[in-house]
C-alpha cells in the first residue's frame, strides 16, 4: 500500500534494526483517515475470503480493525489484555508471550461472540514474531471459528511470524511489509 | 441519542443497580456502524468548540473516538495505560483510581502529541465517577491542552462524574445518560 509506506518513510522512525516507531499516525497519535485508507485497503484484499466477522488484539490494531469492519459491514471482536471484572462467565483464555514486554498475558474472549464455523479475519497494527496472531488464532479456533485470513498494517518481514503463519496454512497480508532497517533507512519488500 | 438507547435497551443488561454490560456492540463486540453513528454524533455536538485534536483513554474508547476523529477529521491521540519499552522519552504521566479494577494505574502520553493552545475533545466510551476523564484532562492541560469538551457514548449519571465536570467547569456531552438502573429496567435521564 504505497501511500502508507509513504507515511512510514516520512514520518515512521527506525530506532534500531528492529524497532520501528510510528507513534505519530498509528498506535499513539492515530492519523483517522489514514485508519480508513487501510480498512479500505484490507476490504480489498480480503474481498473474496467470504469474511463474516473482523477480530482485533487490544489496543493498537483496534482503530484499523473497525475502520475494516466499517467497510466490510461487519462486526469486529476486540481481544482483550485486559479484564474487567464483569467479565468472567464464559470467556475462554490463551497465554501469549510478548518479546517487547518479556512478560506473559493471557488474552481473553467472550466465547459467545464467535459462533461456530464463523469465518474470522484478524487485523492487528504490526506482526512481528506471530505470537500475538497466534495466540488470536487460538482463541478463535477453540471458540470454532475459522480464522480466514490475518491482516497486518506493517509486518516486519525479517521476523518470523509472517513465514510461520503462511507455513501454518494462514493467508496473510501485510500492508506495509518491512524488509530490513538501519537507521533513517527503512526497505520494504517481504524477503 | 436515541438509536443508542434503542440499542442499549435491546442489547444492554443491567447486572446490578450500577453495572451495565454492553459488550456484545461497545467494548468487546463492537458494532463498527453504530460507532460511525456515534462520531457523527458527537461531531455534530461540538461543532461550534473549535475542536483541534480528539483524545480517548486505552482501550474502549478508540472505536468511538476514531470514528469522531474521521468526522471532525481531526487527529486522534490514545492515552496509554500501557506503556511500550520504546515510549519513554518526553512522556508524561497521572495515576487513575479505577473503581471497577480497584486499583491504581498510570495514564500516559508522549506530551508532543498535544500542543500547547491546542483544544481537545476527550471521548470516551463511559463515564461514571470521571476518574478517567479526570486524569485525561490532567495529562492534557499538563501538556498545556485545552480541554474544551468531553464525549461520553454512556453517562451513568447517578454517579458523580458527570455533575463534578460540569462544576469544573467542562462541558459534557453524553450520547446515553443512564439515570437508574434495576434488573432489566434502565431509565435514561440527566438527572
Amino acid at each position: 500500500m504505497e501511500i502508507l509506506k509513504q507515511r512510514i518513510r516520512r514520518d515512521g522512525h527506525a530506532l534500531s534494526e528492529s524497532v520501528l516507531l510510528v507513534d505519530s499516525f498509528l498506535n499513539h497519535q492515530v492519523d483517522p483517515f489514514l485508519m480508513k485508507q487501510v480498512g479500505e485497503e484490507f476490504a480489498a484484499r480480503f474481498l473474496d475470503a467470504g469474511i463474516e466477522k473482523i477480530a482485533t488484539i487490544e489496543s493498537s490494531g483496534i482503530a484499523p480493525a473497525v475502520m475494516t469492519a466499517l467497510e466490510m459491514n461487519l462486526p469486529m471482536v476486540i481481544l482483550k489484555k485486559q479484564v474487567s471484572s464483569i467479565m468472567k462467565e464464559g470467556i475462554i483464555q490463551t497465554e501469549v508471550f510478548s518479546f517487547t514486554k518479556n512478560a506473559t498475558y493471557l488474552l481473553t474472549l467472550k466465547e459467545q461472540f464467535i459462533e461456530k464455523g464463523e469465518r474470522v479475519l484478524v487485523i492487528d497494527d504490526f506482526l512481528a514474531n506471530g505470537e500475538a496472531a497466534f495466540g488470536a488464532i487460538r482463541l478463535i479456533e477453540q471458540a470454532g471459528g475459522v480464522v480466514a485470513g490475518v491482516g497486518a498494517v506493517i509486518a516486519k518481514a525479517f521476523q518470523d511470524g509472517l513465514t510461520k503463519l503462511r507455513t501454518a496454512g494462514y493467508r496473510v497480508e501485510a500492508l506495509a511489509p518491512v524488509k530490513a532497517m538501519r537507521e533513517n533507512t527503512i526497505e520494504f519488500g517481504e524477503d
